[in-house]
Order: structure tokens, then sequence, then C-alpha cells
């Protein structure tokens, strides 16, 4: 291939319908991976390692920290998640436009790590739609619902630090406005100014 | 609309087919249109004032520069051209996305006057292949189609000045890119956040 693939950070409020999105518009496009992140948590059964997750100990986890080997990281309860930058890269490199699902805090990692991310925010409609979906759904009590939908007005402070926002009204329009700027970012100056090396 | 348009600034080399391709991306499409310049040449027969040209007396044309009422203005043979900052601001402001196609001397005056504008450069898949289709045009003379290959060589060195590039191979491919350009940049943050101002 002769194009480098884009490393593309998605984010959005749980309920934002983001992986739907996502899933739709990369529908038997061979070009798209999603990243594989490293973690200290055990497989559960039927996790694969090196396709779920990379499964590593504390001890090497660290040591990716302090090597700065990884792109973005957190802690979740008791286990530690992130991004393996040398894994990114080698599918960037074979022409990948590798897709990266992570909070705020981590986009804002790899923000400063990797300049030429595409990070792109993902939000329903409204706040009432976004209650609306996660009551529908049926999973959370009325207290974690309540929850949810703060932790999202508090995310929402944050679009700041995207290049891109989805509102996922319509589920075609927002995979088709996915689509779209995966496509405009292969046609930027920088990405493919290379090609015109024939000239 | 809740939308504001986008200024859209296409230039590329003669033969290029950077008409072809912008026609067939909006074919159809209510939401688009192309600026209307101003000129002090004479109509000519059939062309109407305000729909082909503004016709304006060179008296007039010096005001406009003057109280820098244009996005840029060049000077061709006798006659000056210049689009007009207030025909493109209306335009904008109700929601309509005006295509502009200028050459890449009228892009650097527009990128400095207006930031927000995008900038998108079409060009031939090589300058083999340009040769080719002006050849086949059959309206060149040998000596104006190697005038032309030069011109085209140096336009290509400003290919930095632009944000996009789109490399005119296939028709279909083309088209799809200025279309996708569109909707990236309408999903851009900084022109859709105040559609969140309702959460």
């Amino acid at each position: 291939m002769n194009e480098k693939g884009k490393l593309i950070v998605i984010s959005g409020p749980s309920g934002s319908g983001k992986s739907t999105v996502v899933n739709k518009a990369i529908q038997g496009r061979e070009d798209m991976c999603f990243s594989t992140s490293v973690t200290t948590r055990s497989p559960r059964p039927g996790e694969v390692d090196g396709k779920d997750y990379f499964f590593i100990d504390p001890q090497r986890f660290q040591e990716m920290v302090e090597r700065d080997e990884l792109l973005e990281h957190a802690q979740y309860v008791a286990h530690s998640y992130g991004t393996p930058r040398a894994f990114v890269e080698q599918k960037l490199n074979e022409g990948l436009n590798v897709i990266l699902d992570i909070e705020v805090q981590g986009a804002r990692q790899v923000r400063e790590k990797k300049k030429d991310a595409v990070l792109v925010f993902i939000v329903p409609p409204s706040l009432d739609e976004l209650r609306r979906r996660l009551v529908n759904r049926g999973t959370d009590a009325p207290d974690v619902i309540e929850a949810r939908l703060q932790r999202a007005s508090e995310e929402l402070k944050e679009t700041e630090l995207y290049d891109y926002l989805i509102i996922n009204d319509d589920l075609e329009t927002a995979a088709r406005e996915f689509t779209s700027i995966l496509t405009a970012e292969h046609c930027k100056v920088p990405h493919r100014i290379h090609l015109l090396k024939d000239f």
C-alpha cells in the first residue's frame, strides 16, 4: 500500500452509540482495525491473548509506562490498561487505519504523544435522548443512570479537545460522517503530498 | 438552517479535470453554489449581470479593492476580476457552501483574508497523463500544451498552501473525496460545537 494508515481516537458518553456508529461505518472494510490494549487483569474465559488483549503482569506494565511504550494508559478498579505504541505503529505502517475507543483522559494523552492522531467525539442528540436510551437499555438502576448522565455532562465540556464532533441523531448520517472524516483525513496535504513525487 | 456554509476554494492545473470532479460531487445538492465574480470586462452576448458576473466599471473595482471588499482579485489581459466578500458571506449565512474556482495566487489571498476557508487542490495523476489529456482535448497547439505543462509543474510547487489534495485518477473516487471533505469540514468541532448548547 502507498498510504500509511491514520490513528482514529473515538470517545463519547456511555449511551452515545459510538460503537454502533463505528461498526456500521467500517463494516466490510479491510483497511480498518481496532487497537489491542495491554492489561494487567487476568483473561476471562474465552479471551485470547493478542486478540482481545495483550495480558501482561504489573511489572511489565510499569516498564512500558517508564519506557514510554504506551500511547495512553489508565487504571480501572484494580487493573491497568494501555495502548501499546509499537502495535499501533505496526498497523499504521501496514496501511491500516487503527481505531482506539478510549475515554477523554486517554484521548488527551494520545493528543500529546501523537500529533497526527484524529480525535472524534460522538455524542447523543441531547441529554434527554441519552436518558431515554439508558432507560430503554434496561441494564442500569435509576441512580446509575443519573450518575452516567452527570458524567456525560462533564465529558461534553471536553469536546474542544477533539477534531471532529458527530451528533448521533440518525445512525446512517453518523456513520456516513465517520467514513467521510476518514476519507478527508487521507486527502490532507501532509498525508498525501509524497504521492506527487512522481511529477 | 442551523449550520453556516463553508467556503471551498478549488484550484488545479488546466486539464486536471477539477470542474468535472466538482460538478459531479455537487450534482443535485441544494446546499452548494458557485461564487459570482465581479469583473471590469463587458458582458458577452447572453451573459447576465449578477448571474455570470457582476459587471462593474474600473472605478468601482478600484473602490472595492481599497475598501477590502474583495476576498481576492487578479488581472487577466486588460481586465480585472475579483470575488466580492459580501456576496460570499451572504451565501454562507444562508447555509450554502460556496465554491470558488480560482488560481493559486487568488487562493493565497483567500487564505489570508478568510482563515476558515477550505482549500482543495485537484491534480491529474501525472504530468504524462496531463499531456495525454491536453493532446486528446485537441484545442491547444503543441507549444501551448508545453506551456500548460510547464505552468502545471510550477503550480504543483504550491500544493502546501492547500488543506487537501485530490489526485484525479478516477472520477468517481475524486468526486467522493470532494464530498467527504465537505462533510468532514462540517463535522469539525469549531464549526459544530454551538449545536451542543442545548445540552
